[in-house]
């Protein structure tokens, strides 16, 4: 989705990726290699004028080999960063974000003492590699703890309070190379077993001040990290009944184009994916703004009925070619609203 | 584009061409050989569900060939029609349709005799493979009559009167196999040196009965041939001094998504190549709504200031990956209203 919203731009792509039946392939050359391999790395980084990554779990390492040789956007910094919970809560701590109370698990001991510091209920996570609620545990008695541990403890761990949010929001920002920051409208997100079913953007009934929460946040991360490119901070809200303060909280980055995201295929002027390959080539940015209210939700794990959603007059189809199976995203409708609801 | 359309929806693509650099066949399948190529033409029919074109000028002989075995859409009749000036000509007087005068050119003697029957000036265009304003020359006075036939002479002729228009419209309409029509707003286009180079959508100002007499133009042509997919129509539009009778004739047809239609990647809820895409599928049509008024340019030539374009809040930039030459459609940029204007 990035090269094809890339290449209508004139841009070139070369594809470097580990698996040989890659679906972006054939948009450009490819190059397919493990992503340690260094004579790969200096093939990729003799053909290109700037790098990006499209998901979160390739080796920092590399990605600092490249960047030594030819501009990564974004950054390794963030992306190791993203790599690791525990390493990602500090960031946002450090930036001055709020997030659910946590601490490091490594062992039996420090679980019991996490679940003290943390309170009940407890989500348990592996530090790394998790995505779609995969290597999760909630916690919701003291009794559960050594089968958590049994279940997870062989990885290591962080121990999140599960704070009593009155719904998730996103906020996806982008910044470009000469440091201009730009911010699509935020969307509430609903989860069901861990995987995103549904976003609505603009998220109705949203207070200008969470609003503005939202996005300081975004440029705060940015701005400390130099980021170029799209950003995703995924937030809980609560309602305004706490003491003075945050109407936010931080819950995780993703230093990438969203699936919270994609209405803005058909629903912005320009789409997560255009922006984020503008920054990376160095171009200007494009405009963030809604043109409609969006619905989209997840086609997850069976097809559609194509006739159907097509049959619909304001749904738009997105079908990424892959094969069903449980829980895996296949594609996603947005479903167009007729004018933006008042702001 | 137009796999590019349909890939989202869930379908898969083969392509046939005789040129072994076509630029769709990333997206698909490829059998590369002439266009007369009996085993070629039937391992297209054997591994497609439905087939289309997306220009006129494949031999009318091998699309019959293939829509004996497959569902062709549109069918080969309007198609051979198309490739044909004065048998399109024919086709539109058959089906009620005004348009200008003319008269088939074969000899020098039956050019005086046509410039007699069209009145001057008049334009000496040949009947078949002219595009872009390749094949035309406008003869202003009986002196030109003889340069023309030594420039053009040797192909076979059509002569039409140059007739005083206001402007140049097209429409762009769309049917199912099931027989449903649904026609997008008209486009006012401007040409120079016989090349489009902008379309306004919808066309501005435009009186609500010279629309109906354009999409009734679209719905007959459509009916009478039982067609299936995307129908453009290009109409001169005239004032209202005449006696009474059609505010437009037809120039021509094009039996494919068309030029004055790009508004519609960024401008319409379904834009014409995803129509003609559901359409060839026997899949329901999409919206043909805009979403806001649209000025689309071509990218003539030579490319664009693409970091200029970028930097305008309301500019899509769509280049095609060619090359550049003199007078090639390289791309082209829409830029989006703010809001339609008042019907």
């Amino acid at each position: 989705m990035l090269a094809l919203a890339g290449l209508p731009l004139g841009l070139e792509f070369v594809f470097f990726t580990d698996r040989d039946d890659d679906c972006g392939s054939a948009l450009g050359d490819t190059i397919i290699a493990p992503y340690t391999d260094e004579p790969a790395l200096l093939d990729v980084a003799s053909r290109c004028d700037a790098i990006t990554f499209e998901f979160e779990n390739v080796p920092a390492g590399s990605v600092r080999f490249l960047a030594e040789r030819v501009p990564v956007r974004p950054g390794p910094s963030l992306l190791e960063v993203a790599q690791d919970r525990i390493d990602e809560k500090r960031m946002l701590v450090d930036a001055g974000v709020a997030t659910p109370a946590f601490a490091a698990v490594d062992s039996i001991e420090s679980l019991h003492a996490a679940v003290d510091k943390v309170g009940l209920p407890a989500v348990i996570k592996t530090r790394r590699f998790g995505y779609d609620g995969k290597g999760q545990r909630v916690l919701r008695s003291a009794d559960e703890i050594d089968s958590a541990w049994e279940e997870l403890g062989s990885y290591p761990l962080i121990a999140e309070a599960l704070v009593p949010f009155v719904r998730e929001l996103s906020v996806i920002a982008v910044r470009s190379a000469a440091g201009e920051t730009r911010v699509y409208p935020l969307a509430e997100n609903h989860h069901s077993g861990g995987i995103l079913r549904t976003s609505i953007v603009p998220a109705p009934n949203l207070d200008a001040e969470v609003r503005a929460e939202a996005h300081a946040i975004a440029e705060r991360i940015m701005e400390r990290h130099d980021y170029v490119g799209v950003l995703t901070v995924e937030l809980f809200e609560f309602v305004d009944d706490r003491a003075a303060g945050p109407r936010l909280m931080a819950n995780e980055i993703a230093p990438r184009v969203h699936n919270s995201g994609h209405w803005s295929l058909d629903g912005a002027v320009t789409s997560q994916f255009e922006n984020h390959v503008r920054a990376v080539a160095g171009l200007p940015l494009g405009d963030c703004s809604a043109r409609c209210a969006c619905v989209m939700e997840n086609v997850i794990g069976e097809p559609p009925d194509v006739r159907a959603v097509l049959a619909e007059p304001n749904a738009k189809l997105h079908m990424y070619g892959k094969s069903p199976r449980e829980g895996r995203k296949l594609g996603h409708i947005t479903r167009l609203g007729l004018e933006l609801p008042a702001p």
